[in-house]
């Protein structure tokens, strides 16, 4: 009887579920404008761009279109003179909000140990 | 009296240290290269690279130098010949391993309604 021996399958192979939505949500600008979303909604354009500082006006519109389209959330036009654009967190947004705060939480707890960590590497 | 208007400060300030942190965990290959060794761990260079298909050399080689320079993985060298290294999560790494399983776990559990959302998007 012949057999064959497979190499074992990866873990993450390229067209996967779970890392489609990775490659989509593990992104720090995704990360920040959900959470100031999260904090406080709805939001304008300049408001998102206020509160995170440093994120270009480029990346900011690329960021909420990404997320639009991924259905986390949902832009809203007012028929105002000017128009008023403002941005909010969907039902399914808001669920990612969870496990996004728990990175925020472990962010805060943690950054201490990571610079430590890193001066240590960094003096070696 | 004079009072003087102040803009609000910014949620993410650009050198806080929730957005140090998120800078380098929030970015998807660190969040597989995490996920294989909290599942295999220790693992090698190569088993590492087969098990996350499509990761190049060299983004394997500065992730796992990022990390480990963040304290998150130990790099062990094995005095072998050829010498052998190997690669797994510190006590710290594995603390980061709850909030990315949860990220894993709404990642798989919302794959489908980001499909539809996006296929909604692109269609209108």
């Amino acid at each position: 009887m012949e057999t064959t021996l497979q190499p074992p399958k990866p873990m993450f192979e390229r067209d996967c579920s779970i890392r489609i939505v990775l490659d989509r949500i593990a992104d720090k600008w995704t990360v920040m404008v959900m959470s100031v979303l999260n904090a406080q909604a709805p939001r304008r354009f300049n408001e998102l761009r206020r509160a995170i500082e440093g994120i270009s006006q480029k990346m900011l519109t690329q960021t909420l279109r990404d997320l639009e389209r991924d259905g986390l959330i949902a832009r809203t036009i007012y028929p105002e003179i000017p128009p008023r654009v403002e941005y909010a967190l969907t039902p399914l947004g808001e669920t990612l909000c969870l496990p996004i705060a728990e990175l925020g939480r472990w962010a805060m707890a943690n950054v201490e140990a990571i610079k430590v960590a890193q001066k240590a590497f960094d003096s070696r």
